[in-house]
């Protein structure tokens, strides 16, 4: 193993690893309840912002520009714990959400909201989490 | 809103939105303690395998091939519970594993074994789960 990936592995010093695009992927789970909300995107500035803040910021790929999440909706993200993987490609973020039934832009209170069966090929989708009235 | 976008968001039909190299991201949970244990890229074939199989199979991008997680080293997951976000690029797999300490490569249960401490912006990380003894 290179010195370089030792470091990045077992370090403890930030080394984030941006892909081409400048980013690495953020995983987002209630700190509470540990369901996985969302997936999300940070560049360095967004990175930076979380971690200076504690609250979430990502950058949004749809609009190219830096989204502190709730801003609008008010369903902020305050970072209870932030991890990062081996590779250093990805964060995994603990959150409590202000507004929850805000984090899925759909209405519900997770982005995951359908399950995918198994042990069927033609793939079927049964919805388990419904939109909360709004 | 289009059709398009409606029937997959709110559809009971998988429609999987890979990406330009033709992949989506998986996070992958513990079934029973909720924690994050890696983050993984399915292909279509990857996909159609976890679904068909309930055993988890992904695209590795370092030796670009199909990876069923645990074929060498005994950590094969299991899938309890799939789900798919909002514009299904994303799923989200709760597993039982079958050899916990070699999830990650580096002789974790989990690749998410350091925590980013929040308010330095200088970047520390500090070990929150050890390697296991092997």
């Amino acid at each position: 193993m290179s010195d370089a990936t030792l470091e990045r592995e077992e370090g403890a010093r930030l080394m984030p690893r941006f892909d081409d695009a400048g980013l690495i992927t953020a995983v987002v789970t209630d700190g509470t309840s540990g369901d996985v909300l969302m997936l999300a995107h940070m560049n360095r500035e967004a990175l930076d912002m979380s971690i200076a803040t504690g609250i979430a910021h990502y950058w949004s790929r749809s609009r190219r520009k830096l989204w502190k999440k709730g801003e609008t909706s008010g369903a902020l993200q305050t970072i209870q714990e932030m991890r990062i993987d081996c590779d250093q490609d990805a964060v995994w973020l603990k959150v409590s959400v202000a507004r929850p039934e805000e984090t899925c832009h759909t209405g519900r209170t997770s982005c995951f909201y359908r399950r995918v069966e198994l042990g069927k090929p033609s793939g079927e989708l049964t919805e388990v989490l419904a939109k909360a009235l709004r």
